[in-house]
């Protein structure tokens, strides 16, 4: 009896030359709609899967071949004598070889038209159904929904005559993922519950890592289909080794507090806090005052810069040892300076593109926290002085400044800046007034006439008084503690103006 | 005409009541298999789907529903002139609801001895494919996937006489994500490959939270279906409110932390690090030590403890302002105590089950990072002695506590330790030698003959310098750095006993 393959694809990229094979093997194609008139409009010998079901396309191609004359095919098992005999009765003869791609829901509902319609018109009945028959009868029949797969399938063919069941069973697993993702993206789309009851996420691999943020732990960066460019998955690369788990890590911490900026900024980050963040009229300047910040912890950083790098800030990006440096763009010039490092990682960014990631996640042991991304900002806020002393020009400037950078650091955290750049950074502390004592001392004589950001409310007003020792003149905090009238009190004792946001920025 | 509802189930929960009561307002039952013996069984009046298909059901029920005259029924547009007029010559009469559940594939691969063939007979095929048809054509067909939907769905066939389309919508949204869940379980079973091209992840719901990481962000809680019971998402809660974003990030540290040790422990954690660690011949001592390792920072922190929480333990931990205890059990007279406090939440959890999460994920934006979980232990590191002196008895034991910590806590990372607790703790810092300060600075005089243990190689010999000035006498790093050598050489020079893992920690 001649084997059967059913071949209907969507994308037809290579299905002509997989067909003919097919053909040169004694395959008998089973083909409808557009793969059907290809194929015969390519002298490929077809059966209409309509001369197979006895029933006409219809509904405008929405029923074709949800059919048990199909079905039956796929789904019967090729060595079940009682199987055998019912298909025998119904006439029903079995289908080895499944080739199938789906209506492309994702392409359509990218388009920036997109009807509700066109949309749900998208939506694959038939296609996925025949992948999932076949995927699950794995055992004597082949899917396909890779074009990818084409060739070893041929392959195999050619060598024994059937296909392995190692390879079925991979190819079946992979139909799988390909529906699971397919109906991730409808369910997307159709869903306007921010917290639905299943939440099903897909994601499609960018690179395997060598390893995550240790080398004995194996990693992979998978990237959005329909992510934004302001992204590292979707960033170039010009030079340089691979991205590591770590470097992804913090290129995209880099990355999330240059986007704070207007203005030319340049910020150095390790292990995903900023070490320094320095801004000026023009890029080579904001370089300037980012290493200025701490030319000791920048060593083996990654650098954001959110202008074009030219020769000059070129120049001094390559008297230190960086990691990566990102960037929209670099010089001609910059770019022959810089790729005379080996070691050095050059990716440009599409920096005009907004941020897109409405929710972020993160696994705990047995689940997942999602949360909104916080995207709140100066603007957004509701500034107040607290204090008898408004800030001055210059403290405004430096508490914006101090208030984009803390957002960023991991709590808690609490930033001493001037109007430019930041001159203390104090991370990841269990005490407020432990992270305080950390930022201060980094910026020592330097704290004279600084301000100070908490990205949380002071407990105590043990944080101003040792603010005050320091000789910070403004402090820019959420407020919210029932101890605040203390802190108010102390900053006014001090001379000092305090402002408050409202907002808290907590991030670990 | 009579409008027609097509019923296939395999939970049965409520379907009768529904049957019934659609069966009231006129609707003509189809069914097939168990559930229309069942309904049958309770004088509900129902039509065979073969003998709307006049196609018996085949391949031991493979093959029963997909047929054109089930799919054209729910597929074709009810207003659409040239639909109506395909169904009317092929006779095909509209299906206007249909309430379909699916084979119960997770239950089955959960069973401990599940076969392969048991797994694979249960992925459903028609299920689906009629959910993911009358979905799509959700414009006229109703779609009920959930039983938590018979109710709504009848209210408004009573008030109105048929469903409201945001009704109709809201279904199919739900139906895509069910099919969605369906098919990434089934492709995480049969998938072989670690990093796959495509990943689609699914998670239940277990509480909307009542906001974020901050009160701006919103939130939510999602749970493995097949999580391991050592985790929030399974942890039975005893008292208190709810617990918050913050609360199940830090609560999950602390258990992660807490699990590295057989003897009894007790983990204070804030802002996701430990604050203090302690260890005891029973809980009460523990507990002891992880107070007495920062009584400052512990405030208003979590506690985790391996043991169950007896009396004595119960009131020491009353005495302090605490977010959470979590602890295999709480004897009565401890739980007595401890319910009085009214914002204290308690949390029993199963310690007897190992942690099962092979890989973590974490956003980045446009993208995810997936890594295998640090599961590295001591035993398994390849463990030398680099300096002349061997560490004493006492001093491996404290080393061991310390490398145990140090893994857990924020990078850059050092701990200070003694032979049962933490005595400093420095986390998160962008230079090790700045890490190594806060933590000796906080250990301050019982820095004496303490160790400290380091989660990445010493890249200068600064902080084997700085903590031989505050005294400390055994070391534990990864080593292989460049640098050892002037390392080991300091180290030796100061007496100093350092031990080499080969393993590094990295945590961010």
């Amino acid at each position: 009896m001649t084997k059967r393959a059913l071949i209907s694809v969507s994308n037809k990229e290579g299905i002509l030359e997989f067909a003919k094979e097919l053909a040169a093997l004694d395959y008998e194609i089973l083909s409808t709609g557009g793969t059907k008139k290809m194929l015969q409009d390519n002298n490929v010998p077809v059966t209409a899967v309509d001369e197979v079901t006895k029933f006409p396309e219809i509904l405008d191609g929405r029923v074709k071949t949800l059919n048990p004359m199909i079905h039956g095919g796929l789904l019967g098992k090729f060595d079940d004598p009682s199987h055998q005999a019912q298909m025998n009765e119904h006439g029903i003869e079995p289908i080895e070889i499944v080739c199938v791609n789906l209506y492309p829901f994702v392409e359509t509902i990218s388009k920036p038209n997109v009807t509700w319609d066109d949309a749900i018109e998208n939506i694959d009945i038939g296609g996925p159904t025949m992948l999932r028959s076949a995927a699950k009868n794995h055992q004597y029949v082949t899917v396909i929904v890779d074009s990818n797969d084409y060739c070893q399938v041929l392959e195999e063919l050619k060598a024994q005559g059937s296909t392995t069941i190692e390879t079925r069973r991979r190819l079946a697993a992979k139909v799988f993922r390909h529906t699971a993702a397919y109906d991730s993206y409808i369910s997307n789309y159709l869903t306007e519950e921010e917290f639905p009851e299943n939440l099903t996420m897909t994601y499609e691999l960018k690179q395997t890592l060598r390893y995550g943020e240790n080398p004995h732990q194996k990693a992979a960066f998978y990237q959005k289909r329909l992510g934004s460019d302001f992204s590292l998955a979707f960033a170039t690369q010009l030079h340089g080794k691979e991205l590591s788990y770590n470097n992804i890590q913090d290129g995209n911490a880099a990355l999330q507090i240059v986007k704070e900026f207007d203005m030319p900024a340049a910020v150095a980050v390790k292990h995903m806090n900023p070490c320094g963040v320095g801004t000026g009229a023009g890029i080579e300047e904001a370089f300037d005052k980012a290493y200025e910040a701490d030319p000791t912890s920048i060593f083996g950083g990654i650098i954001a810069l959110n202008r074009e790098v030219d020769l000059a800030t070129a120049k001094k990006l390559s008297d230190i040892f960086l990691e990566i440096i990102i960037a929209p763009s670099f010089t001609e010039e910059a770019l022959e300076i810089l790729t005379k490092k080996k070691n050095i990682r050059l990716m440009t960014i599409n920096f005009s593109q907004e941020k897109q990631d409405q929710f972020k996640m993160v696994s705990v042991e047995g689940g997942l926290l999602v949360q909104e991304d916080d995207k709140f900002g100066f603007a957004d806020a509701d500034i107040k002085v607290a204090t008898d002393r408004e800030p001055t020009e210059e403290e405004w400037k430096a508490l914006k400044l101090g208030w984009a950078v803390v957002k960023h650091v991991k709590s808690n955290a609490i930033v001493v800046t001037d109007t430019q750049m930041t001159l203390g950074v104090g991370a990841g502390q269990m005490n407020r007034v432990g992270a305080a004592k950390i930022a201060l001392e980094q910026a020592g004589e330097k704290a004279k006439g600084a301000v100070l950001a908490s990205d949380a409310f002071f407990p105590m007003s043990d944080t101003v008084e040792t603010a005050a020792a320091a000789g910070i003149t403004a402090i820019i905090q959420p407020g919210g503690s029932i101890k605040d009238q203390d802190s108010i009190d102390k900053a006014n004792e001090y001379g000092i103006a305090m402002v408050f946001t409202g907002v808290r920025h907590f991030k670990h």
